[in-house]
């Protein structure tokens, strides 16, 4: 009874992907409407599993020497104007304060689109000497961007994030940054998130707005449409320059650094929801579940069930899990559907019986699978298959990724494939935007990434006939 | 040399305590003044210092079954004036945006400058039932009060804070939740902070606007001037009726439950410096300093020193400490007075000789005393001098507190002992604003609160000689 009303509240994703997507958002209690138009709420779920995320991440930036800073919310407007191409980029979208308290203000302030403009400021103030070179900061907060249709975590006028801002005496050493964070975030989404990624450079229609190179992860969900996972910019001394950053060198002359930034956002929660959901709920890989484990007594009037399932959910704990015993009067039915709506990656049924065996049972969100397993084993076989869970996550994921990467040799084919498969659709490219925008006119397609691994698919460029320079990926991209 | 150079730097407190504490802010490179009026930007080492203190203080709030969330940053100014008090209290302090992107907005938005708003239109829109409540949620995030005049982590137009909001069945259940986050509050200041408090309650007119009550922990800092260090309100069901929030409790009927919410700032920074700091600059709490111990090896161009100083911070780190070793080539003389200035709480000194006697030198922030200590020993020794640095700082802050409140029988006697001494003056009170006001206008002193703990001074206000309701502590505060 209660699978059935769970089947009621959730559109299949076969049916509507997109309001799949929302009833998950919504049904899971990952976020909640304002009243603020097109702002979001992160209710307490979703924001645990933003918490977990943030951990993890930014411990990997610490590891790397990154610190947190935090600066100004708000910019004036001729600081985000002096470097030309980031305010053509971000101006339509900024939300603009006019007024502080009962004072109309002399110049109007922007909400931090993003932050190159004041930790640029920053260093053009204090920097002096190639020795206190690199800095490696980084900032966790929100932003703001005007947006005119959002969806939750997808596109969103406030959205949370890191944003790293680094700056370094040579090129090389902020472009070897560049690339490092761009392996931090594919890491990241492999290992953690258990999204498979395709890392590559965007093309300069793609890049962000100011930068010399933008690097991106790319991902693929469920439906096939990309999605961009995080992105890591290499600046040159493009921003140094306008904000008139200098150092004393090595050579005791002074030199403009060069500088990087990348970030990466709530929209994760997207790519994981869109990843490894299904028509029972949220899925959630076991490294960032907030709930990894659920214990569900049953017949928990008997006695000993609930000291039984309190020693039980004890013991998970202090081995470290993330757990939870639901003592509700709720119906063993709605509870299962409950905690698989909410994606928790393993239950656990102890009833009269099992504890007067000795023994428990394990549920895998993944795909059912039960295993019974002894009291005094519970720790270690719990830990085995919250792995294997988060294995099977990306293995799954891995393969919609790999099955539904297609070649192709002619424009015709690519919009030919993409409307009978979509996913991503690749092909050799000569450079020119004439062809990136020829591709998106023509097969509805943006230009993903020119991925790090490169394949030669033949010698030109598929949609003008002039030689190739690369192999690049296309794909309908959230 | 280095001595002299820092000396130097830094102003004694006894000459311009102001100078001194703005000094220490920009010296020990906690903050940095943005290009943005009344902005200040939290470096590295200053947003360590806060991270630690999120870090202690979230654990403790989620202890007590607290959640975190995410509510947007922007309110619309209608929503901001549904509660008539609060919004005459915030208006004029309030950010305002007007424009997103290139679109003028119907209605203004004012950028957050407290949420209480936000989680009442929150609530209003999703309780149903007592069977959901309490609610209890937390948010760190950033905040905007239009200011005239700052002062680092004192007063700026922008701070970092965690705000707590409730909400409870019970008017006596939201009482308990003010109470209790009062006492978290007391704990985290005492035996975090090593800051000693006087918890109470605050006069009408010194109250949170729209609160019923506010409850606060008052701190006096080593210029006698009180600070009030973090505040807890109970709202009753005010903010319920004015927002509309209605439930079905459990006679069936529609009922509006009662709410708390309980805020601490980056302030406390400021109050940490204040309470503990000297003319060598920074002293800090050992659970809440960056670094713990920093590792000096002596005359470390000598055979075996650095080899010795990374097994040193090596065993350290792996006995969970905060540690660092400065291996550059300043002088010994600029290192010690520059982790000095820093604030770090235990130096280790190992100089060749030391290595030779399978020792080295552990030596105090706080009264720059020396232990000898067995290099197998370090690790027990270090924990034990951490454990001593917390405590002697706690009981020196106790000592300035306790020696520095004074009974006064008259407001004659108040004004006196004020100029004379600074500190509180505790005195009886009639529970009349006019005899507050009176207070201010004549001693220059606020009321800071009434404490939990009261004594009994004698039956009649010393201001207007009506009958006393309350013990009442007065001071001079920042």
């Amino acid at each position: 009874m209660a699978k059935e009303k769970k089947v009621e509240q959730i559109t299949d994703m076969e049916v509507d992907f997109a309001q799949w997507y929302t009833d998950i958002c919504r049904k899971a209690e990952l976020v909640e409407y304002s009243s603020v138009k097109g702002f979001t709420i992160l209710r307490p779920y979703g924001y645990a599993i933003w918490e977990n995320m943030q951990k993890i991440m930014d411990g990997m930036f610490k590891e790397t020497g990154h610190e947190n800073v935090a600066m100004p919310v708000l910019i004036p407007e001729s600081l985000l104007k002096k470097e030309g191409e980031l305010v053509k980029g971000f101006a339509p979208e900024v939300a603009w304060v006019t007024h502080g308290g009962n004072e109309k203000l002399e110049e109007r302030l922007a909400f931090r689109p993003t932050s190159e403009t004041m930790f640029s400021d920053f260093w053009a103030n204090t920097l002096q000497t190639y020795r206190e070179l690199p800095m490696l900061y980084n900032q966790w907060c929100s932003v703001i961007r005007w947006e005119k249709t959002t969806r939750p975590f997808l596109r969103s006028r406030e959205f949370w994030w890191q944003e790293g801002h680094t700056i370094h005496e040579t090129a090389e050493e902020a472009q070897n940054e560049t690339m490092q964070q761009l392996r931090c975030y594919a890491d990241f989404f492999e290992n953690v998130l258990a999204i498979p990624v395709v890392p590559g450079r965007k093309t300069d229609k793609e890049k962000f707005a100011g930068a010399e190179a933008t690097y991106t992860v790319e991902c693929m969900m469920k439906d096939r449409k990309a999605l961009q996972g995080a992105t890591s910019h290499y600046f040159g001394d493009k921003f140094s320059r306008a904000y008139g950053i200098t150092f004393t060198g090595r050579d005791n002359k002074l030199q403009h650094p060069y500088q990087t930034s990348w970030g990466s956002t709530t929209r994760m929660i997207g790519a994981v929801i869109m990843t490894h959901g299904d028509n029972n709920g949220l899925v959630l890989p076991p490294k960032i579940a907030p709930i990894q484990i659920i214990v569900l007594p049953i017949a928990q009037h008997k006695p000993g069930v609930l000291e039984g399932a309190a020693a039980l959910e004890e013991r998970l704990k202090k081995a470290g899990f993330r757990v939870k015993t639901d003592k509700s009067d709720n119906s063993m039915g709605w509870k299962c559907a409950q905690y698989e709506m909410k994606g928790v990656p393993l239950r656990v049924e102890c009833g009269p019986r099992d504890l007067e065996n000795g023994q428990c049972i394990l549920v895998r969100r993944t795909d059912g699978e039960k295993i019974t397993v002894k009291l005094e084993d519970v720790e270690a076989e719990a830990a085995k298959q919250l792995a294997l869970v988060q294995q099977q996550m990306y293995d799954k994921a891995k393969k919609n990724l790999e099955e539904n990467i297609y070649p192709a040799y002619s424009l015709e084919e690519a919009k030919q494939l993409q409307k009978e498969h979509g996913g991503f659709i690749k092909t050799m490219w000569c450079g020119d935007e004439a062809c990136e925008i020829k591709m998106k006119e023509e097969a509805g397609m943006s230009s993903r990434c020119m991925p790090l691994t490169q394949e030669h698919l033949g010698d030109v460029c598929p949609i003008c006939g002039k030689p190739a320079k690369t192999m690049i990926y296309w794909g309908v991209a959230y």
